[in-house]
């Protein structure tokens, strides 16, 4: 059996990932009476004089709303909302079994941005988080910047900043591998949707200076036909193509650093490689065929590899960052996520990785590794 | 300590009454790569082509929305959003204990009705039904009709519906016991809002012709003022108030078969219960307390008398319903709630009592009787 017959057989048999489970008993006239009525008139009335009050008696402490429109499910694209359940499912499966945290997939059957807030705003009383998820861009950004400022819990478009946190984690390890300091490292981001900008934006906080955005057509310059209200923006920073360069990936390549992939399959060659500067690192993490394949790259002069794939070292993957970002704000009663708190993540990731451990094979923890959603949690609990 | 007090110091405890678990494990990279990528993209794949699928394939095949704005919560009233939680997570404990269906509360932070239709769509995909609650008549009445022409699956709102099935059906049993037939049978029901309405429509349909609705103010008739649409609609019906009485509710109950209470505290005095015909039955159904004390209406002359109370026989309590009817329907598929499948719902909770265990103070079975959800499951399916 192949792994994709296995898994629609597995699904068949599943029906659904989650079920919901009861924390009360009710097998007699009293446990009724307490959870039910008339007992539970009780919490509900210290709640309608203090709403703050639903953190103690009610779900909301530790439950997570995973929102997607289905507009921009993993390669898959436009799914709709339907078929972008089983992935909403899997993901309320990794922040149970990795964070501890509740989570409940809703599936939103618009992809109207207005609509999308206003339902998500409609629905958020029995959630303490809001994990985007999967929304295409350049709606994400909106949605994400509107429903912080309309919610007092936080949402967390995961594509974007669940990405950027654990790509940072990566850089920073990878960085003490080949002892370059951040303020020289030039940085090649292939891809400028949601997940590149995120990534470009929290690289930029970390103190990066040269970073440059590539998408299919090329480099991203002021010159740049049909760029997005976001990528004008980072056009405007001085960080980003600091040069005002033009022309191709290969053209920006030449010289980098690192490059950074949150693109397509098969669109770096080895001579695009072997023309980056020595110990050249690639973060190559387009799923599940990355931008170049990790032997190609190696081959070609690469220090060190990472891709979003589990069958090689390095494995980029968001579980390492978002059950720990939404333990510690659920658990810190976070209103947001901050920039603060996501490079505290980044670096409490890039710590667990002992310096006796430290190598090109080895610059992030496993996604198995118990350690680290309680880090992740500490660190943003330090910051709120 | 108080009933009250332990009701708050163990929802303090639970923190929330229900949880979210896993039905796989992850905890291996093998289990990751079926459980979410890569192997998650083929039931997404399927369901794409093929929503339908996504009853094989997701929670949707058991999985149910409790939905309220917390505008008529139990007898607390208007108290939100957030104070309904306790209540709505009560109801999930329910469902999943006594059906075996899984159930998410979604408070509603409106009570628009246009947002309330449009949130309840949206968010549709992922639920295999929508359990409506606590939401203040008529919004009641045009957010169901309206859900269930706009969405394919069953939208029930269950303080009209399932207060009527369990009501019709220990009339069914009270009438075998005093011998009368529904059709010289003169009804009562005090309270039309939306569980008197829901009510009377279901003893119309099950063929009961003598029907008097009263409000606070009294009987409702041709010349009542502030008569809202549900209730002009009703009193276009020949079998309510067929005589056009007007007066009082103590004038609508005199030589009454059977009073039905869905009303208020005490409103009914033993010379009321004493006026009615012989053999008089009453279901005084007002929570916590009963229009009249069972021990008092049975010294004026009740024959039969069952209320909403754990603490009395003959406790009428929508448990007995719900968690069947949403198993049935989500079992067989179905995409209403028929009037038909209500009928059958009562019948079938009504022959679960033997014929010879039945007698006055047990016209129903228990809230604890484990045959209830399935029996109500097989009725409705029957007509599916």
């Amino acid at each position: 059996m192949t792994n994709n017959e296995k898994a629609l057989e597995l699904h068949e048999k599943w029906k659904g990932k989650i079920s919901t489970t009861s924390k009360c008993a009710v097998k007699t006239r009293e446990d009724l009476a307490i959870a039910y009525t008339p007992g539970v008139a009780e919490p509900c009335n210290v709640i309608a004089s203090d709403k703050e009050k639903a953190y103690t008696y009610t779900i909301k402490s530790n439950t997570v709303a995973v929102v997607s429109d289905g507009s921009a499910v993993l390669g898959l694209g436009n799914i709709g909302a339907h078929a972008a359940m089983p992935v909403m499912e899997g993901k309320c499966v990794l922040f149970k079994e990795f964070g501890g945290v509740n989570a409940f997939p809703i599936c939103l059957d618009t992809q109207d941005t207005e609509e999308i807030i206003q339902t998500v705003v409609n629905i958020a009383p029995a959630f303490g988080g809001i994990n985007l998820e999967d929304i295409s861009a350049p709606r994400c950004f909106e949605i994400e910047e509107r429903l912080n400022e309309l919610l007092d819990i936080p949402v967390f478009h995961d594509d974007q900043h669940g990405t950027a946190i654990v790509t940072l984690a990566g850089i920073i390890n990878s960085l003490k591998i080949v002892g370059k300091a951040k303020e020289d490292c030039h940085i090649v981001i292939s891809g400028a949707g949601s997940a590149g900008i995120a990534i470009a934006k929290l690289l930029l906080r970390y103190g990066f200076i040269h970073i440059i955005l590539c998408n299919s057509k090329g480099i991203l310059s002021k010159q740049s036909p049909n760029v997005n209200e976001m990528q004008k923006e980072m056009l405007h920073n001085n960080s980003i193509n600091k040069e005002n360069k033009n022309g191709t990936l290969a053209d920006a390549m030449k010289g980098a650093d690192l490059f950074i992939g949150v693109s397509g399959p098969d669109i770096v060659t080895q001579e695009m490689v072997s023309s980056m500067n020595q110990d050249a690192i690639l973060l190559a993490m387009a799923n599940p065929i990355p931008e170049i394949m990790p032997d190609i790259a190696k081959k070609a002069g690469a220090r060190i590899v990472g891709t979003g794939r589990s069958d090689f070292p390095n494995q980029v993957n968001n579980v390492i960052a978002f059950p720990g970002i939404f333990k510690g704000a659920l658990e810190g009663r976070a209103t947001k996520i901050t920039e603060d708190m996501k490079l505290a993540a980044a670096r409490a990731i890039a710590e667990l990785v002992d310096e006796k451990d430290l190598n090109e094979d080895h610059i992030i923890p496993a996604v198995f590794d118990p350690r680290v959603a309680d880090a992740v949690a500490a660190a943003v609990k330090d910051y709120i």
